[in-house]
């Protein structure tokens, strides 16, 4: 009996060392070729697999990539729950996030791109879906954070607040995928700025002011 | 000379006067119906004309569908340039805009819905293309004026202003075409509200402030 759980569990420890395996082939792959240009024999070349074991693990390659995509939104919510809970004001967590997501962007080239390209074309479209619910979520509660000590305005409720902080990223990300040479990383910047200020409350001042 | 003149102008204004006929019973019906539940023959009944001509003048129900989505846009850009030379501040024009817009939402029904969605899923997606564009033009000539004027803050260039705007705008459009029963009237006047304070010079004060 024990032998027979070793075996089991050595097998499944296998399973999940190739998936892996052709996980971090593909990520690396499109980060540099993007998904359309990445072809399956090259990700299982990388990931020393056989096409046909690929095939075992990931029917299509865009299965592989919707598996990819769920994990860059798990590490999102991640980064936006650690600033969560990091030091200084909402409008500097706010400004904290941005740069890290822009940061992120920058590492993860192509893949970034296609991603939130995927993102905009998904049915339902967009900013819904349970995903992007994540980010709403995990934004929300930074901003409600923010209220409870005083340094969000309380005069709209925090989902309005937070659609527009995921709006405004959201429009920032919808740019850079569409205009060439946009300036991704200054108007992240720029956005979590002008957000940071508009979430504060009634009188707290602009920019540069406590 | 002159009878074949006249007669290619009334050919003209003939295949004009069908042409506006099937646009016109096409929007009836996506308002009503949605673009995926019209079918082309119901069209062809309410305009009158056969099938066939139908086919003379839209290849498929997708071009007509382009058309009708081209004239709309159109419609918006002329509707944001009436208001830009209106009375009032930007603030008081933008929250104006706003109000417009979701008024023409209603009004539109299931074919607005069916138009962003389509915006959303076009290559490249969202909001930019020679359609958005025009919105980005016409919202940023408002804001242009603000700056002439004094009531919009210069601390932030017009680009970038107007790139917060229509992600806003944007955003609310997103959630209504996802989001069941999402309040989008209301959503859209706070959105304004919220916007025109964030624009407005610093130290200008927020809502129900001059």
């Amino acid at each position: 009996m024990g032998d027979v759980s070793n075996d089991l569990s050595r097998r499944e420890r296998r399973k999940r060392e190739v998936r892996d395996r052709i996980m971090r082939a593909a990520m690396k792959r499109f980060i540099r070729q993007g998904f359309d240009d990445t072809r399956v024999d090259e990700i299982a070349q990388d990931a020393d697999v056989a096409q046909k074991t690929f095939f075992n693990y990931f029917p299509t390659k865009q299965d592989l990539f919707h598996q990819l995509a769920e994990e860059r939104i798990d590490e999102l919510q991640e980064i936006l729950e650690e600033e969560r809970s990091g030091a200084g004001s909402t409008r500097q967590k706010l400004e904290h996030c941005f740069v890290r997501l822009s940061e992120l962007l920058e590492e993860r080239g192509l893949l970034a791109r296609d991603l939130i390209l995927e993102a905009m074309r998904a049915r339902p479209p967009g900013m819904t879906g349970e995903d992007i619910t994540k980010l709403h979520t995990a934004f929300g509660a930074i901003l409600r954070d923010g209220q409870v000590r005083g340094d969000v305005r309380t005069d709209h409720p925090i989902e309005f607040l937070t659609e527009m902080v995921v709006g405004g990223f959201g429009a920032v990300m919808n740019n850079w995928v569409n205009i060439r040479d946009y300036p991704v990383k200054d108007r992240l910047a720029q956005t979590a700025a002008f957000l940071g200020e508009a979430i504060s409350p009634k009188g707290a001042g602009r920019k540069g002011q406590p």
